[in-house]
């Protein structure tokens, strides 16, 4: 038996949109300590890792470890369908081919249950070795967001370039070059708003436009988001949830000899 | 000669917001008792009855009883034309073929006036008798839409199912099931809130979510819809539209065999 | 050296709004004076004359009279990058052959600067020549805005009647006619919302829909509108900017026999 319950729907209608373009479907890998999905895009360019912890939930229950394979888009249409103060619950008997989702509303006189088979997907878990990072940047996650939606406009490509001063996004294309500099933040009232920078060493890489847009789908989970960067090494951008986990994506840099 | 006038072009727009959609055109007759249109839908499958009685106009007179047919799409253009808070006239002359809609604005300084060619429209009047139902729900009409909007995404056709403790609505389809349960509300605050059933004996019938969705596009003119059943008759769905009369929609349950 | 900073980027977009629609790409001619634009729209029907003095910059500076070339939906989509509330500075190098936009946060702290290569184009400046128009007619931009989307559901051209005692607009089409008539306003709390004629001999004059509609993209920038109109003799649409000048669009009546 299997049962996790979450106060607010929201946070899992959040997360659904954080991963729902980028993956088709995924396997949630549930346990004791909590449930877990990791998952190569559908292109096999970015990894997506998800873990959500057992003591986050309201109510956590999993006698036998179990994966459910799931598809998103299901998964995304049957979320869409809970109101957000919605308390969720999401149940699946021991080697159950369902899973059903629960929507309560506040006053108890909307119950709604939603019934979705399960998937059995290949998966192959990735050890992702734990690394010192050259820099870490941790901004407004709508920034990063609004900053990442406006240099695709100009290339399919962006630079990030950071040194202890700041961090310098860079574009360029046939339309001209454009280039955005965040400064670390010297004192701000809301912490959310900070921009900080750990720097061991300067780095200057390249990424695809396209992933790091579909990364900052998940900007509604945090007020912050959290660049982890080194040379030749996969960066990460990392959202926590609260009380809950967190997500991270990986997208490895893009070779300088590349065509953008 | 024809006059009527409402204070507010709001109520206007909304009971045509109720019905374009499910009709190309339509016949208003108007006597002095009112206004009222009773047509198939363009696919004639659901009627639609709109009664709207002429002391809830701010001004009426209809001198001799005269049927204007028109085009739901062109009038739904000159509507949106009005402001929400225009008064709106609608006039004709007797056995005239134009029809002249006048908004005025509050202060008087804007007045537009729209005419627009009557059509002649085949119409047969259906008698549909008065019924007890076996059971007749009153809920908020916007949960209504919201369940009604929901359920399609799973399949074509829905399930209600009443009982005494409740009303349950499902949808099976390749996604998997959905069954949306409203309990009997037990005291509100609010009466638009309340659930409501009055029940003679229970009932299980399937409709088509595709019309249940295009009668819920007339939740804005009514915090309540009344949906009032029985076994092999078509299922009544009512929006009250205050101090003026109320749009009705009928609509044939399908039969257990048929596919979905 | 050219170099003009405005404090929000606002006005600038709001400008850019105004004319994107209707050309591809323009040429701003600077001067110690200020900035001027003038062209004929894509189509080469009506035309579009912009003005910003350089008093109304914040900080303006014009060493040599430069003409920059740009295209307008480039322009745009650095625009877009902007934030409301952000400083913007334009800046060219003189004989150079790109324009440097910046953006700078209140806080200073995000800084942007895009690069746009400027272009050559054919321009021909058209003296126009200062007339006395026989009806001068001043209202609310938003009124204008939402009576030009109106009529042009009706057809494609329409009529503008002004005499003393107030303006009249129609349209005349499949569906119907349209008339749309707007008095002089006898007193009004805010400026912006009168309606004001100075008429020394009435006029009625047909114009195309599709272009008024262009011009009413202008309305954000200015609360009132003027059209000046004579007989024979193009109209003149103008929006008024804040301490800053003016954007005024051209446009031929129909002649009488045309064709709508």
């Amino acid at each position: 038996m299997f049962e996790a319950r979450l106060i607010s729907a929201t946070i899992l209608k959040k997360i659904l949109d954080a991963i729902k373009d980028l993956l088709n479907e995924g396997t949630f890998d549930c346990s004791d300590s909590g449930i877990q999905l990791q998952a190569m895009d559908n292109s096999h360019v970015s990894l997506v890792s998800l873990t959500l912890r057992s003591d986050g939930f309201d109510k956590f229950r999993c006698d036998r470890n179990i994966s459910m394979g799931m598809n998103l888009s299901s998964m995304a249409k049957i979320l869409k369908c809970a109101n957000n103060d919605d308390t969720v619950t999401i149940k699946a008997q021991d080697n159950a081919d369902t899973v059903t989702f629960m929507f309560e509303s506040p006053n108890h006189e909307k119950v709604s249950d939603y019934e979705m088979k399960l998937m059995n997907l290949d998966q192959e878990h990735l050890g992702i070795p734990e690394t010192d990072y050259s820099c870490v940047v941790r901004m407004p996650s709508m920034e990063f967001a609004r900053i990442c939606r406006d240099l695709a406009q100009f290339s399919e490509s962006m630079v990030i370039c950071c040194t202890k001063e700041g961090v310098k996004f860079s574009a360029f294309g046939d339309v001209g070059s454009a280039n955005v500099k965040l400064a670390q933040t010297s004192s701000v009232d809301k912490e959310d708003e900070a921009v900080v920078i750990e720097m061991q060493e300067p780095v200057t890489l390249t990424f695809a436009c396209r992933y790091l847009n579909a990364f900052t789908k998940a900007s509604p989970l945090s007020g912050q988001v959290q660049l982890s960067m080194s040379a030749d090494v996969p960066l990460v951008v990392e959202y926590r949830i609260q009380d809950l986990g967190h997500i991270r994506y990986y997208l490895a840099p893009k070779i300088e000899d590349d065509e953008s």
